[in-house]
C-alpha cells in the first residue's frame, strides 16, 4: 500500500508538485515550486521534510543546475539536515550519467525499492506480535513495514506520538495509517512513558536525519526522551539511518526554529514570543538496539 | 503577587463562582455552580483542577451538606484524586465547628498562608539563580516561589512544560507568569531532554495530585518522564505535596480521559476515535529530590 507522503515531491515538465505536509491532515494540497527561492520558502516553512526534502533538493538541482548553490542553500535554510552528502552522492551520479536531469531520475528510480527492502529487513527482526511506537513521520515507509509484517505472518499495532508542536504524528502519521485502513493510536509525547510502564510497547521505530558511523542519531525533537525511555524499559529502539557519516555528532548544528511555532496549532492569534524552539535531538547510540540502512543492511547493538 | 488561579474557586452566597480553566488564556470567564449536579459536570470537564478542585469539593460539601455523597462522587468522576481524604478533614473540622460551612471557612481561611509558607521554604532550598523547569500548573504557587526567592535575593527565571493535550502549561502557567510581569519561557513536553542537555535548567518543579510517605507521587501526566530526565541530568526534581498517605501508589486508579481529548486544541472537527489517554503518572521515590508538603516541611532524599 501507499502513502501521498511516500513520494510527496514530484517533477513534472519545469514545475515541482510539493505536498503541501503543513495542511495535511485538513487538506491535501500541492505547491508549484517553480525555482530555488520558491524551493528555499517551502523548505524554511517546513511545507515538506524527510524524505521530501530530499526529493525537493534532487529536483530544485535540476531546475536551477547548479548542486553547489542549491546545497548551500538548503543547508542554510534547515541546517542540520545533511544536503552535502546529497550534493556528493548527485555529483557522483552525475558523472556517470553526464546531466544532472539524468542523474536525479537514476537516484529516484531507485529509491521505492530501497525503502521497501528495508522494511522487509526490518519486519525480519520485529517480535511477531508487533507493537511499535513511532514519532514524527517516517514518509509512507510505516506502511511499508505493516506490508512486510504482515507478509511474513507478523501481526502489528501502531502507537503514533503526537510530536509536538509540528504533530507530524497526528497530522501525518496518524493520517497514512488510517487512510491504508491500519490500526493505530494516537497520544502525546508526555504520555510514552505510562504506556511503556503499562507493556503496551514492544519496539520503538523511528527515522533519522543524520547518523554517525558510531550509530548517533539525530531526529525530531523528543526521540531523545523515547530513547531514554525505551532503553530504561528494556524496549528495543530501531532506527532508520540514511547515509551514516564518520562524523562527531555534536558538531552538527542543532536547528532552533522560530519561538512562535511551538504555540503552532494553538489557537493564539498573536503567540507569546517566549518559548525555546531547538527541533531536533541526539540520541547517542548506546540508546538505539538496532540501525537498518537504505541499502537495507541491519546492524544491531 | 496573586494569580488568578490563586483562588479559582469561590463560594458567595449559595453559589460557586469558579474560574473556567478551559477558557484560559483566551477568557477569564467564571461558571455558576449551584448544586452537586453542576460541581460534578464542572469537575469531570476539568474547568478546574489542582487546588480548584480541593476549594470545589469543600464548597460542594456546603451546598449540598452530606460530605460522604460529595466525596463518592466526585472520586467517581475523578478517581485519581483523593476526596476521601479532604472528607476526612472536613469531618475532623467539623467536629470542632459543629457545621460544615464553619470547618469549610476554617480550613480554606489558613490555606493561602500555609501555599506562601511553603514557597518560602522550598525557596530556601533552591539555588541563588535558579532556572526552574515546571508542569502543568500548581494554581498561583509558583508566583509565590519567585516572590519569595526574590525576597531572600535569589534570581530565577522558568521554563513551562505545555503539558499536552490540555496545555495547562502555557494556557495557565505561561500565562499567570505573564500577567504577572515574571520572565517565562515556554517549551514543548518533547523538548525538556534537550534543554536540561544544554544546561538551562537546573531544578525542576512540580505538584502532585497523590503523594505516599515512601514519598513516590501521582501527578499529570509527563511528569515521570520529566523526572527521569531530570535524574539522569542530576538536576534536582522538588514536589509540592499534599496529605502523604500509607499507601501503595501502583493500586491508585490512573484515571483514563476519553481519546477524542488527545486531539484537544487540534483544529480538528470530529476527533479521531483511536488515542490512549492516561491522564496521570506514577513517579517513584527514587526520582525526587525533595517533597514540601502543606505545612512548609521540607523533606530531601
Amino acid at each position: 500500500m501507499y502513502s501521498p507522503l511516500s513520494f510527496p515531491v514530484r517533477l513534472q515538465e519545469n514545475t515541482i508538485y510539493l505536498l503541501d505536509e503543513t495542511k495535511l491532515s485538513f487538506e491535501e494540497t500541492y505547491i508549484e515550486v517553480r525555482n530555488l527561492k520558491d524551493a528555499l520558502k517551502a523548505l524554511g516553512q517546513m511545507k515538506t521534510r524527510a524524505f521530501g526534502q530530499v526529493l525537493l533538493f534532487f529536483y530544485a538541482c535540476v531546475l536551477c543546475g547548479d548542486i553547489d548553490t542549491v546545497a548551500e542553500a538548503f543547508k542554510k535554510t534547515r541546517p542540520t539536515f545533511d544536503f552535502f552528502l546529497l550534493a556528493e552522492i548527485l555529483k557522483g551520479a552525475a558523472q556517470k550519467t553526464s546531466t544532472v536531469n539524468g542523474a536525479v531520475e537514476m537516484i529516484v528510480e531507485g529509491f521505492d525499492e530501497k525503502r521497501k527492502g528495508r522494511a522487509q529487513r526490518l519486519a525480519g527482526v520485529l517480535p511477531p506480535t508487533a507493537s511499535i511506537l513511532t514519532i514524527c513521520n517516517i514518509s509512507g515507509e510505516l506502511i511499508y513495514i505493516y506490508d512486510a509484517l504482515k507478509e511474513i505472518g507478523k501481526r502489528v499495532t501502531f502507537f503514533v506520538s503526537e510530536t509536538r508542536p509540528y504533530l507530524q504524528g497526528t497530522r501525518l502519521t496518524l493520517w497514512e495509517l488510517r487512510q491504508a485502513g491500519i490500526p493505530a493510536q494516537a497520544l502525546c509525547d508526555n504520555q510514552a512513558a505510562i504506556v511503556m510502564q503499562k507493556g503496551l510497547i514492544n519496539c520503538v521505530i523511528t527515522g533519522s536525519d543524520r547518523s554517525t558511523d558510531r550509530g548517533d542519531i539525530i531526529n525530531k525533537i523528543g526521540t531523545y526522551a523515547l530513547a531514554r525511555l525505551a532503553h530504561y524499559f528494556q524496549i528495543p529502539l530501531y532506527v532508520l539511518t540514511q547515509f551514516p557519516r564518520a562524523i562527531d555528532i555534536e558538531e552538527i548544528t542543532i536547528e532552533e526554529r522560530p519561538p512562535k511555532e511551538v504555540f503552532a496549532w494553538f489557537d493564539e492569534k498573536d503567540p507569546w514570543p517566549e518559548a525555546v524552539y531547538p527541533s531536533f535531538d541526539i540520541t547517542p547510540s548506546e540508546f538505539v538496539s538496532g540501525w537498518i540502512d537504505i541499502s537495507g543492511k541491519v546492524r544491531c547493538a
